[in-house]
């Protein structure tokens, strides 16, 4: 089969690799009903990240089992199925505790840009859908794999309960989403930091009430302005740098709510400004498998369309110009079609 | 009056000072039943802090209101009362939410080593006890200033529930009553870190089930070894530096909780870290003031003593001695009778 490699910054080719087959009693064989590019693939694409060797990329993923281990017992071939970028056993402490992409035995799902993927933990990874889901649904299923559950993750890490003033750092799908989630908890007010027109009426279609395009200590003033000096008292950082933590984390009420879930890259923070901003933090890899079978449910009973996050399709094998689209911000999010 | 006055580190006095008075209409003047040295007086006594000009020190207190300016009306002249290190309005949307001590009207109460002291904001600071309490619960009145309430804190911001295993680091007073207010809240496993004997005792006294006595690396490794690999739940940092936060965060499980209660001297938390470490972090300046009448009621009650931790008792005018014996860790905490 044909997958995409990355080769080196700015360098992804759609390239011969070695069909995946089972290697463990575990593991399940999908066939690609969608995949799509990462906000965090955009790291190593824009060499922030280095790359050793060429790797095959792409994390998320939906479609059909092909074929299934031995000992998997959850689900079978022909069956639709949805999963996180870590697989897990979802049945160690730490999974148990919801806390899935940190399970004991987690590995992570590399190579989903291709027709064909091997996902291990399959009993402990995979949902599947009750049939096989209309083609509409797909790319709402397929954010559900990451940038729905990240975007979740960022809401609910940082509390975000009916009522509350709602800020979110960041406008790519994964903020976009954290408003969208924000909304579906019950925020009252939800204000998205965003200064792209397309992005911001997405967001406000989402549910944002308010947009700042503001940003550093501006933004941060004219979130204090809206929110009669307070700060918000849930802010979600959706970004990943030094400015977008301190943007909001400055933009919070003091006891407040800040949650992060864009891996950092250059963020150093400082504990006695930490101490005195007096806010909770928390963040990390999202436990998309713990949110999964609610955020599917949400889909498939309409609820939510976070599939309108991809506003670019391409076949598959275009893979590298939906990486160009999304790195020069023409896009937002790119579906790719095996 | 004479008071303590910190000259330079290592260099403090009793001295001669104007006696407080009312300046402003919400102030009350208190003479102090007992006062006492605070962990984080050692900071600028070490010279960690600078000492720019001679500073009244303290600002643990309790005792009989002589004097209330004309706009006061929750407490009066004879009454026994309690408040916190910040005088706080106990009104606005900071103080609504639970953070007194980040209240927009926030005033540091200072140079409480005295007879006498000023506390500013006397309606939303001070709270009364029902009469004129014995001697003898004094001391454990006096924790409920500061140093009790900060463990209160630190357990209640670690998310300690009941069932929980939790680990506190640092054995001073602060995290011995870390130890008994996680006891109070229900921790099941309780794993004091302290080298100490005596401290270790008073920890064991307070709830804790185990001792470590290992730090660093070797800390953390213990502490997995003692959670089955997998970390505490909840983890109390009650030092403040770079050492113990990080002892802190890595000893505790993924989608576990860190509080942090003393003031960071020299922490930096790196975002990758944190982020893969998985953890909900929470701290600050204890907003003690919530905590008041719930710790008052537990003292006053018989249901705990906090006030074991002071080990030292001496006439306020001794304070420079009370000092030497915290610094040069002689003592937990020295209490300071006027």
């Amino acid at each position: 089969m044909r997958g995409a490699i990355l080769y080196a910054p700015g360098d992804v080719r759609f390239e011969e690799r070695d069909d995946p087959r089972i290697i463990k009693p575990t593991d399940a064989i999908i066939r690609m009903s969608a995949t799509c590019v990462c906000g965090s693939d955009l790291w190593p694409y824009r060499g922030f990240n280095p790359t050793a060797e060429p790797s095959p990329m792409g994390h998320e993923y939906c479609g059909i089992v092909e074929e299934v281990g031995r000992e998997v017992t959850s689900v079978k071939p022909g069956q639709f199925v949805i999963g996180s970028f870590f697989a897990s056993d979802n049945t160690c402490p730490i999974c148990r505790a919801g806390y899935q992409s940190s399970c004991q035995h987690a590995e992570f799902v590399g190579g989903a840009q291709a027709p064909v993927l091997r996902v291990p933990l399959a009993d402990g990874t995979l949902v599947a859908t009750p049939g096989v889901p209309s083609k509409d649904m797909i790319p709402s299923l397929l954010s559900t794999s990451d940038v729905f559950g990240t975007g979740w993750f960022a809401a609910e890490a940082a509390n975000v309960k009916p009522g509350m003033t709602v800020a979110v750092v960041g406008d790519g799908a994964v903020g976009l989403l954290g408003v969208l989630s924000a909304k579906q908890m019950g925020a009252e007010r939800i204000i998205a930091m965003s200064r792209h027109e397309a992005r911001q009426k997405l967001a406000r279609e989402f549910g944002a009430t308010d947009i700042v395009t503001e940003r550093g200590d501006e933004g941060v003033a004219r979130i204090k302005d809206l929110t009669n000096g307070i700060g918000a008292d849930a802010v979600l950082e959706c970004v990943g740098t030094q400015e977008s933590m301190k943007q909001a984390i400055g933009s919070t009420r003091k006891g407040g709510y800040v949650s992060y879930v864009g891996v950092p890259h250059g963020v150093q923070l400082e504990g006695q400004e930490l101490f005195f901003a007096h806010v909770h933090l928390h963040g990390g890899p999202a436990p998309v498998r713990r949110f999964l079978p609610k955020l599917i449910d949400l889909v498939l009973n309409g609820k939510v369309s976070p599939g309108k996050v991809f506003d670019l399709t391409l076949p598959l094998e275009q893979v590298a110009e939906g990486y160009r689209a999304m790195d020069e911000r023409r896009a937002i999010k790119t579906l790719l079609c095996p």
